[in-house]
C-alpha cells in the first residue's frame, strides 16, 4: 500500500535550484507517524534555500528534501501513538522540541533550546510523503481545503503575533504585507482592532491588505508616520506588529507607535541595524515589545482553527496560485518576483 | 515667617557653570505647596545643565534655579489644598502632569504628553525654598533622613524598573552601576533575585554593587558574556535592568539574556546606536522588553517607602558626600569626575 | 439662557415612587460643567431607589433627583476649566473620585474609597440640567444618537467586564441577559470570540441576545451545563461573564468553565449566596476571576467610544422605549415588569 | 542488585490505618526509572487515606502502596531514558500527565484533564523503591538534605500559590499555618513582602510563624480582620494567600482583602461553603482571585530549587520529627492529633 519510492523536491547539491528526484519514503519510529502530502505551501525560507544564500548555506547539509508546511493524510503510525490514528486528515507543527530544556519544561516549546526543524534539520515536505512525531500532527476538519490546511503553519506565526496582546478597540500598525502581514490584518480585523494601518512598497499587496481588511493600506515610501498621526489625533497606534524585518519599516513601526505602545517583532533583518533610535523608540515611550519566534505550541494551533474554521479569517484570497509539485521551479520563480503571494503545491496534481 | 528671598543655584546664563544667587521666594496658587528644603540631592540630569551640553542648550531657558531631588517642610500651602498641611515633611514627585492627554486619562501618568519637569521647565530646588503642586507632594515619615528622603526620587525610577517584573528566584543582571544602577541592585536584593550580576567599568562602583547585594560584580571591559554564561549553566540571565545607555553595555546585556528572558531599559544612549542585533537579540529570543520613563505615579512611590522604611534597603552607602549648598561647585566637580557617587546639598548647612 | 428652575424627578419622600416636581437649576464650581440634558436611560440602581428597597433606605436622602446616564449639552462652564466648552456634546462618568486615595493616587481610579455617585450621593439627570465636574464629562461625536450617548455609561460596565479579559478566538458564556449582559454579548461577538453562549430566564430576553450576536441563547431553566458541555466537547467554556447575580446563574456558570478558565463577575448577590462550591469551581480548577466595580476611568470611555462609535457594536435594539421624561412612571413600570430592556427618557419631549 | 521484595507501607483494606507488609519491588517501562527512597515525608492527603474518610474511600482502590513526597537514588531507569542516569538523587514530581489534553497541549500542565497521582492513583513511595516516569524526576544538589528534598513537593504547591503575583513590598496575609502556610511564610519573607500576618488557631503554629518570618502571627479566635485593618490604616492587606479551607479564615481573608487586592486560593473546604458575600468580597473590591492546583510544571520545581538551595527559605524547623519508615504508625499518630508538623520518614532508618 505504501511504496517504497516516491517524488520529492531535493536540495541535491550545496548550489543555487532544486531537482526533482525519486527517493525512499521516509521511515517511521515508534511515535512518528508518515503523512501522504495532499498540499504544501512554500515559505520565504524555502526561498533561501532554493537561491542557497549565506543563511541556507550555513544551515543546509544537502541533499536533503526541504519544505514544512504542508497537509494531508495520516497512512501510517508508530507502535506507540494513541493520539492520532490512520485516516486522520493532519497538518504538522514544523518545529519538533527536545522536551528537557528549561523553556520546554516550563511550557515555552516555541524557545525550545534544541528545536530540529521539519525541512531545515531533516527531511521535508516537497514530497509524496513525510514522517512526523505523532504529537507535531494536527488533525484537521476533514473539510478543511488542503492548500489552507497547510497554510496554517505560517498563519499561526501571524496569530502568535498578532494575539500576542489584546487588539480589541486598538489601533494597529502591521509593517509588510507579505502572507505572514496579511494573514495578520485579518487576524486583527477578527479580533476586533479599531483601524488597521498596513504598510508595504507593493501596491498589489496594498491591495491584498485592504481585502483582509486593512483601513488604513499606505505606501511605505511615502510619509507614513505623518499619515497615521494625521489619523490618530497626533497619538500614534497602540499595537505595531512589525512583519517586514526591514531597517526603514522598522523605524517607522516605532516612530508611529504611541507612548504606552506595545509592538510585537516578527520579521528578521537581515543584518544589525543601524541609526536605531532606542532612547526615543522604546525608552521615552514606555513602550513594550515581545520577539516573536515560532508559535506557541499548541495555542496558536487551537486559535487558528477557531479563526480559520469559523470563517471569521478567510486566506484564500493570499494561496495565489496553485500548482503541481511537479512545477515547484515555476513556483519558486513566481514567489521572487513578486508575482505570487503564497503558492500552494500538490504532489498528486491540481 | 516666610522671607521674601532666598539663596539659590541658578543656571544664570546659557553658558557652563551655575552662580549662587539671592531670588524671590516662589509664589504658591490655590493648590500649591511652599516647602523649605532640608536636602537635596544631585542626578545626572543637573549635571547636564551645569556642563549645559546639547540637551540642556535645546530644553533649558536661562535664568533658571535648577535641581529636583529634594525633601523638606511645608511652610505654606494654598487655599484649596486639603491633603498636605503646614509641618509636613515631604518629598517631591518631580513630574507635573496635565490630568487630560490619553495616558494620563488612563492612569498612565508617567508618559504624561505635556509633563512639566521642576528643575527643568520650573524652577527648581536648589535652593532654600520650593513650591510644587500639593498632589505632587509625598509625606514622609518625620524620622526619615532628609538626604535619603530628597533621594527618593531617583531611586524611584530604580523601583519603576525593578520592580517592573517579579524578580523572586530570578537571576538579574543590572547594566551600570551609577546610583540608579545601584538602587537597583539593592532592590532587586529585596524582592529575592536569585544571583545579582552587575557591570560596570569603574572597579570602586563594582564595590558598592557588591555592597548593596550583587552576588557578581563584573568589570565590563572583561567577557562579562562568557562568565555570565558560564554561571547560570549556558541559560543567560532571566532578567536585564539596563541603567547606563552605553551601546556595549546594552549589547553585553542582551547578549547574556536568556530565552524568552524580560529586558526593562531605562540608561538613555546620548544618540541612535548601531550595529543593534535585533534578530537574535530580541526575535529569536522571543525576548520581552520595556521603556522605563519616570516613576508609576504614585504606586513606586508607596514601593519606595516600603523598602527605604522598612529597612530592606539601606542606600545610605550611595549619598557619599553630605555638603552644604553653598559648595554645589565643588559638589558637581565631584560627581563629574566620577568621584562622587550621590552628593546631598543641604541649605541650611551640613 | 440658563432658567433658574427646572423640571425634575424627584425621590420627594422616603417611600415608593417619585414625582416630577420645579426644582433649582443646579450651581457649578470652579472645575464644574452644566449640561442641559438631551436624553437620560433608566439604570436598574434607579429601579431600587423608586421601589424604595433596603439598599435604597440606607444609601438615598431624600428629597434628591436621581438618575445617572445622560447626555447633553454644556451650557457653562467653571472659571477653571479648560478641557470642556460650551456647547460640547458630553456624556457624564457617574463616579466622582476623591483623587487622593491609594486607588486613586495609582490609577485605580474605578474602586476609589471615597467615590460620590451622581444621582445617588448628589443630584442626578432625571431633569433638564445636571452639574458635573469637568473631568467627568466625556465629549461624544455630535452625530451620536443621544440616547445611546446617554447608555455609553452602563456600556462602559459591560465593556470593562468583557474586555478584561481577551476574547479572540475564546468560547465565552454570558450569564444574564439585562441590558449589561446584552451589550456584553455585541462587545464579545465585536472582539472576535469564537462562540457566544448566554443565558437567561426570559425568552425575549434571548432573542435580543441573539440579535446581539449569541450564537447560543439557553434557557436559564434547561440543563445550561450539559448543554455547553457538549457544544465544547466536554471542556467548558474559556471566559465567562457573570452579570446576574443570581446564585443558580453563578453556579451554572462556574460549573461550566473550563480547568484554568477566567470568569469575570459583574452581577450583585442580594445577598451573601450558600452552598457554593469553591473547591470545585475555583481552587481545582486553576481558575482566575475577576471582580466588575465600575468602569475603569477612562479607559472604557475609549473603548465604549471605539465600538460604538465604529458601528462593530449596535446598540439600538436595547433601547427598546423612547418617551419624554414627563411619563417617567409609565417607563419605570415598563422596566419593573420587563416588558422593556432599556428605556430612554427626553426631558425636551421625543 | 536491585531485590525482588521491600517493606512498604500498605493501604491493605477498604478500612482506617495501614500496614508494613513485604511487596514486590516496583517494575519500570521503557520511559520510567526506579528510585531506592531515601526519605518520604506525610502530606495531608496521607492522612486522609489512613483514616479512610469519604474521599478516600471514593478514590483509593486498596490493596495499594501510597506516600508522594520523597527523595531517593536512582538505581534503575528504562531504555529510553536519556535524561536522567543511575546515580542521580531526585525528587518526584507526583503528577503524572497525559501530554494531550488541552491543558497539557498549552503548558498548563498542572491542570491536566487526566492526571494519575503518585500514591493515589498508582502505588507511592512509602516504601523502599518507588518508580515514576524519568520525565517526573526532578534532579537534586547531592548535598539537599533528603527529608528537605522530599519536602520540596509540598513546598512547590507553596511556591506555585505564593509567587503566583509579584509579593515585593506588598502586605500580606497567610490564612492557615499548617506546612504548607509556614512555607509560603517564608516565600514570601524571601520574596520581600513588607509585612507578613499569619492566622492560625494554635500557638505553636503560630510561633514557627513566626520563625519562618511572619510579621504579625494572629490568633484566628481573636478580631484578625480589625487588627490587619488598624495595621494596614484600614486599607487592608494588598495579597491573601488562603491555606486552610476553612469558611471562617476564608471569610476572614476576604474582609482583610484590600480594594483591588489578589487572593491566590489553596486550601481545600470540605463542602460546597454558606454564607459566602461574593458581593463585598470580590466584586466591590474589584478583587483579583486564583485557585492553586498542583505544581506549575516544572516552573514551580526551578523556583524551589533557587529558594531552598540558596538558604533564601530554611525548612528545617517546620520537618519536626524524623523516623524510621517502621515507626509509620506513631507518625501518623502525630500529625493526627497536630503535634508533629511536618514528620520525615526513613526507609533505612534514621
Amino acid at each position: 500500500m505504501i511504496p517504497e519510492t516516491m517524488r520529492a523536491v531535493v536540495k541535491a547539491e550545496a548550489t543555487a535550484g532544486a531537482e526533482l528526484q525519486t527517493v525512499p519514503v521516509p521511515t517511521i519510529g515508534l511515535r512518528d507517524v508518515l503523512v501522504k502530502v495532499r498540499a504544501t505551501t512554500i515559505c520565504g525560507t524555502d526561498l533561501h534555500i532554493y537561491r542557497w544564500d549565506r543563511w541556507a548555506q550555513s544551515r543546509i547539509n544537502p541533499p536533503m528534501v526541504f519544505g514544512h508546511e504542508f497537509s494531508g493524510d495520516v497512512v501510517a503510525v508508530g507502535e506507540e501513538v494513541t493520539t492520532v490514528k490512520v485516516g486522520d486528515f493532519v497538518s504538522g507543527e514544523t518545529h519538533i522540541i527536545c522536551g528537557h530544556c528549561y523553556p520546554c519544561r516550563t511550557g515555552q516549546f516555541h524557545i525550545c533550546r534544541n528545536v530540529k526543524i521539519i525541512g531545515v534539520d531533516r527531511p521535508g515536505c516537497f514530497a509524496e510523503y513525510v514522517s512526523l512525531p505523532a504529537s507535531n500532527a494536527w488533525c484537521n476538519d476533514p473539510k478543511l481545503d488542503p492548500a489552507i490546511a497547510a497554510a496554517q503553519e505560517p498563519f499561526g506565526n501571524a496569530v502568535h503575533t498578532a494575539l500576542s496582546t489584546d487588539l480589541a478597540t486598538k489601533t494597529v500598525l502591521i509593517t509588510g504585507c507579505g502572507p505572514i502581514g496579511l494573514f495578520a490584518i485579518g487576524i486583527a480585523q477578527a479580533a476586533g482592532a479599531q483601524r488597521i494601518f498596513a504598510t508595504d512598497i507593493s501596491q498589489s499587496r496594498l491591495d491584498l491588505a485592504r481585502q483582509m481588511g486593512a483601513t488604513d493600506p499606505l505606501d511605505s515610501n511615502g510619509d507614513v508616520v505623518a499619515a497615521i498621526m494625521a489619523a490618530t489625533g497626533g497619538a500614534g497606534v497602540d499595537v505595531l506588529l512589525e512583519m517586514s524585518g526591514h531597517p526603514i519599516a522598522i523605524d517607522q513601526g516605532f516612530s508611529a507607535l504611541r507612548y504606552g505602545g506595545y509592538a510585537a517583532l516578527l520579521g528578521l533583518p537581515g543584518r544589525p541595524i543601524n541609526n536605531f533610535d532606542l532612547a526615543n523608540h522604546i525608552v521615552f515611550k514606555g513602550a513594550t515589545i515581545y520577539g516573536v519566534s515560532g508559535r506557541k505550541m499548541y495555542e496558536t494551533w487551537y486559535q487558528t482553527s477557531a479563526l480559520l474554521g469559523s470563517g471569521k479569517v478567510n486566506i484564500e484570497p493570499i494561496i495565489s496560485h496553485r500548482l503541481p509539485l511537479d512545477a515547484f521551479e515555476q513556483a519558486f520563480e513566481m514567489m521572487l518576483t513578486g508575482d505570487a503571494a503564497k503558492v500552494a503545491l500538490f504532489p498528486a496534481g491540481v
